[in-house]
């Protein structure tokens, strides 16, 4: 059994890991609308109604800020996107639900912003650091596991004629494309974008 | 002839017209990498070494300054993707030279970023306003263009069985996700981004 003391303690840090969590992912949100550039202790601290030095005790700098956002609209890309993919045969199945499902999170985004990925990858993509670090190992991860289900589907004799990682390049930068021009208001851009992956990869059954 | 205190009053003016010029040239250089977020009047003066209330005279406010950036950025991009494209025929010679200066442009950027229009509509696609309208009618010019050209190669037989719009917005996923990646160091983005292009509209001659 933990001593009264023990449990205390426990708790506390429960607590510090849960403000942390809720914190994070309100800067995810701010983040996805209004850039990781634009969030600071402050502004958050005041948004969620906490004092300025509870929100630097838990995260220190804006860098250590916005490497949190990152982490937390990760943590809801995969829960989103990838996680109800994975329950799909592997390989072209899967890959076809990937899409599908990134397509459901722009149509309907769960992030004010659109889709964290694609905002924040154009934000700091010219600003080396480790804040550009993160976002290119994330984006790193991504591509690793489209390539995969395109070398999958291709091995079931799907997709054959393409290259893999230019296939991932090609529907990665058009289902950014379409978030970028939904977020902008462009009503059709959905629809012109599902289709061009239609085209190139096939129809949803 | 003009008296004594008009030509004073023209020099003042075109002295600040120059100054404008110039401040918003940086302006654009400093939004392509670190975004139109990050922009200050302050941040301005101090790089150039003028003052501060000096460069607030010029434009007012950040918002003024954000627009005076994109519409030099807008001027960058002209000059070095449309201009050199309209000396070619039209239709399919024009279009593929659009395109071809436009990874030129991402190969080789003008601005230190990269491309402004690709950093700035992701950055600002989720914030109403006047900024955004500015960069939608930006957008929506670049757009008419290619599909201008595009609809041009088609009378000539060219590009046929394609869908104006959605090869104009799959030819500018392609080459903005290239911006992208080639920002973020992927080195080999470019190779794969013409390839795909190639592919799409049939090699360059």
């Amino acid at each position: 059994m933990p001593t009264a003391e023990e449990q205390i303690s426990d708790q506390r840090l429960l607590k510090g890991a849960r403000a942390r969590a809720a914190i994070a992912r309100h800067a995810a949100d701010v983040a996805s609308a209004e850039g990781l550039t634009g969030l600071s202790l402050g502004r958050l601290a005041t948004d969620l109604g906490v004092s300025k030095s509870g929100v630097a005790t838990l995260f220190g700098t804006k860098e250590k800020l916005q490497l949190a956002a990152i982490e937390s609209a990760r943590e809801v890309f995969i829960q989103h996107v990838i996680v109800p993919a994975l329950s799909r045969d592997k390989g072209m199945p899967r890959l076809r639900a990937l899409i599908d499902n990134w397509f459901a999170y722009i149509a309907e985004p769960v992030l004010p912003g659109g889709c964290f990925r694609v905002q924040s990858a154009t934000e700091f993509d010219s600003r080396p650091g480790p804040v550009r670090d993160a976002l290119a190992a994330d984006r790193a991860d991504w591509f690793a596991l489209l390539e995969k289900e395109i070398r999958r589907a291709q091995d079931q004799g799907h997709l054959t004629g393409h290259d893999a990682h230019a296939l991932a390049f090609q529907l990665d930068a058009i289902v950014a494309a379409a978030n970028t021009a939904a977020q902008m208001g462009e009503d059709s851009a959905l629809t012109t974008a599902r289709g061009i992956v239609d085209a190139l990869i096939g129809a949803n059954a």
